[in-house]
């Protein structure tokens, strides 16, 4: 049976992500940290893991960065989630009886908007959109509301009382699918490459050098990152996602031209492409 | 008289940065949000404003990226300050009565090695490293110590029970200066300009066309930064730091020659360099 661990309690943004890539009869385990949801896979007690990488609005969520260097495993799919933010609270509560809206500090980021309209609300931070939501229903407050997604809502029996309380129309979050076992080629899809690497010296122009292996043979680069060397200060590794896999010999050879002017080269994953 | 608004309240890492940068007898002016601090430089309320921009350990602050970008303020000095984390609690309370520790969550997660040899220690976040000092006094905490700065540690009568309780030796923070007019130029300083811009098209290759406006003409990036376009969903925005001034006919013919392949380009500061 294929089992996905997330981060975050039932209802997280994850666990949705989770049933739209895998089909709503996935088995799911929730687990607290990001750093849970590597070991479970790393340690075999769960075959995928699903964790989001970057957000429209955010950008990268970075700890995810680091824990796919610190981590052996594949990135084996990916998968867009557009992220709807509801105002939900205990049935029978209506809005105007509402004094405080729960949620998790992005999310409450991202409605900004909404409580510019209605400074009666107060937001407070809630360490997860979907605990927000649990919390509703263990404590039984009448004056506060969560934000959360509609999947959350219904798990804990809660009422929807505003739909898109959300800034924008296009709030995705980008997630990836991670396993032990790197994925079988699916030669007629679009795939898609991820790499980590450190250039190999701190010289003019490396970076510019280093694109050039891929601009030169026609690979489109689909996301440039940088996140600091944990190992030297105000160094940077890259993460690189490139269109394009292994099997063709431009991306075969750049990936082995890419190694001669860098160091901590790995290969992240191989994965059908969906942006 | 030299007046400098920062994020936070007394005793916060950049109020201590802005007492390095410009001397102990400086006035500073604590601000809530880093909004405030960029809106305090650009309603004239104050003639400067501190910023922390990037951690060696956690990497850039993305938020000030977007305050840059949707502010028109002028980048005119950097300052690195080392962040050492101290244990500091209330005169007369041995580390054995101490059973939690408040602080920032990145902070905290600065200090995991001494919380792991600590075991009896459970970190509580707090909005703040500078406020978790402060509540301890204003609480009157047998049983809490906090992670803070010495500085805060004497501005709200603490004693230190343990210095530098961060992991690594070096986690430092870079700060920006921000004023409503340009520095004026040193010319003997060795110079930094920093710029931001969006890649005219989506083209295969354009970001390796770009550096090369840059490694063509013998000129040092120092640092690359991508941010989500706030315009358009999974493109990006670029912002670089790059060496030399624009008194220099190399950089002002690349800034001119970027500006042909971009879009939304702006100049965001001159100013010398101390990384």
């Amino acid at each position: 049976m294929t089992i996905v661990a997330f981060q975050g309690i039932r209802g997280a943004n994850s666990e949705v992500a989770a049933r739209k890539f895998f089909g709503p009869a996935v088995a799911t385990k929730p687990r607290e940290t990001f750093e849970e949801v590597f070991d479970a896979v790393e340690g075999g007690r769960t075959t995928f893991g699903i964790i989001p990488i970057e957000n429209s609005l955010a950008g990268s969520i970075h700890q995810n960065y680091d824990l796919l260097l610190s981590h052996r495993l594949h990135i084996v799919g990916e998968n867009l989630l557009r992220i709807e933010h509801a105002l939900v609270a205990l049935p029978g509560i209506p809005l105007s009886r509402i004094r405080f809206v729960r949620s998790h500090p992005q999310a409450l980021a991202q409605c900004t908007d909404f409580f510019r309209t209605h400074r009666r609300l107060k937001p407070v931070s809630y360490f997860d959109t979907a605990g927000a939501a649990q919390s509703l229903r263990a404590e039984s407050t009448s004056d506060t509301a969560a934000i959360a997604n509609a999947y959350a809502a219904r798990l804990y029996g809660l009422k929807i009382l505003r739909r898109n309380v959300e800034n924008r129309e296009n709030n995705t979050t980008r997630f990836l699918v991670i396993s032990r076992s790197p994925s079988r080629g699916r030669s007629n899809a679009r795939m898609k490459t991820s790499i980590v690497f450190a250039p190999a010296r701190n010289q003019v122009g490396i970076l510019f050098r280093i694109l050039g292996v891929f601009a030169l043979r026609d690979i489109d680069l689909v996301k440039i990152e940088s996140r600091p060397d944990p190992r030297s200060p105000f160094r940077y590794l890259f993460y690189v996602d490139l269109a394009g896999d292994p099997s063709r010999p431009n991306v075969a050879r750049a990936l082995e031209h890419l190694q001669e002017m860098t160091k901590r080269f790995r290969l992240l994953g191989v994965y059908p492409r969906s942006v």
